[in-house]
């Protein structure tokens, strides 16, 4: 019983490392069954297709980004400093990532999320739902830094959205670039939006 | 000879809609003909792969493209309008495809490279160049809403990269959301993140 989830969350891991080092496309059952170590009469007994895998491995994934989050986020820290650590540790893991693989990755989400959304529409459900979640996050961050009260939760969910944006286009365009050294501004810009602390030119 | 010059630019533009729409990895060589209403055989004789229709087809997008940026970032109007214009422009360009197609299809830069970055290098620096250039012309309208001489020419460069990070990142999220509503807020956003005009919140 050991073996058999193990084959299972095998099969989810790869599935993952195989889109986001590459994409959805690109990615076969094959490949996963290769990476996994498992055969492929057994990749149907757990998933019965390629989409079903990747949706399943899309919520494993968030459940473990959350346990993150929930630290990153935590309250044993003013809300500026959780920011800081959040945006911060985004372009360190890249980096790390970076000097380990020769590859900046950038974010699953938004990597297959912009691939799949007009093909896959359960995918691409998912993909926003989390989205929305992780926004979260943030917006509770932001509304903490503010000092402000529920009368301004829109306001600062929709600062979060903006900070959001900021933070996933610049990943992509490091993972276009391939270049861990476009992230470095990540904090101070994030920092920026969210706060409104935009040095103004003069 | 006008009839072959056609189906290189019916191929092209088929090649650039089919992966707006869809993705690089969805689109086929026979679907490309299809579209294009080319037969496979003269496909061969005008590229010689996918791979290097894509590229043409970036290039030759871009071509068009940067006509539209010299009008929008021309100089008739003062640089904080110029930048109104172009960030009031993409959110209605994709409003405008929504009510069209049903999509929001967001950035096809972007959108092909998140895919493919990590398996066609070609594309890759294509892409990456094609980025460049644009930024280039969001900085130098901030450099002119500045009031900067060349003194501030990097500084300006850099705020182009965080307003062009945030646009991209709500284009992209724009199209997993399939959401012409999330663009509503990209001529605020560009003009806070631009020249700092954030709303403090107090």
């Amino acid at each position: 019983m050991g073996r058999t989830s193990d084959a299972r969350e095998r099969l989810m891991s790869a599935m993952m490392e195989l889109i986001w080092a590459g994409s959805y496309g690109a990615t076969s059952v094959e490949g996963i069954c290769d990476r996994a170590g498992v055969r492929k009469g057994s990749f149907y007994y757990f998933f019965e297709s390629k989409t079903a895998l990747a949706a399943a491995a899309l919520e494993a994934g968030w459940e473990e980004r959350r346990g993150e989050l929930g630290k990153i986020f935590g309250e044993g820290v003013g809300p500026v400093e959780r920011l800081r650590r959040w945006s911060g540790g985004l372009a360190a893991e890249q980096r790390e990532m970076w000097e380990r693989t020769g590859r900046v990755l950038g974010c699953p989400l938004h990597v297959l999320g912009a691939e799949i959304s007009t093909q896959e529409e359960g995918l691409r459900r998912s993909i926003e739902k989390i989205l929305g979640e992780y926004q979260g996050y943030v917006a509770a961050a932001i509304l903490a830094a503010w000092g402000g009260g529920e009368e301004r939760a829109m306001e600062a969910a929709a600062r979060a959205r903006r900070v959001f944006a900021y933070g996933e286009g610049l990943l992509t365009q490091a993972r276009i670039a391939n270049d861990p050294g476009l992230l470095d501004e990540m904090e101070e810009g994030v920092l920026a939006i969210a706060l409104g602390v935009t040095a103004v030119a003069a």
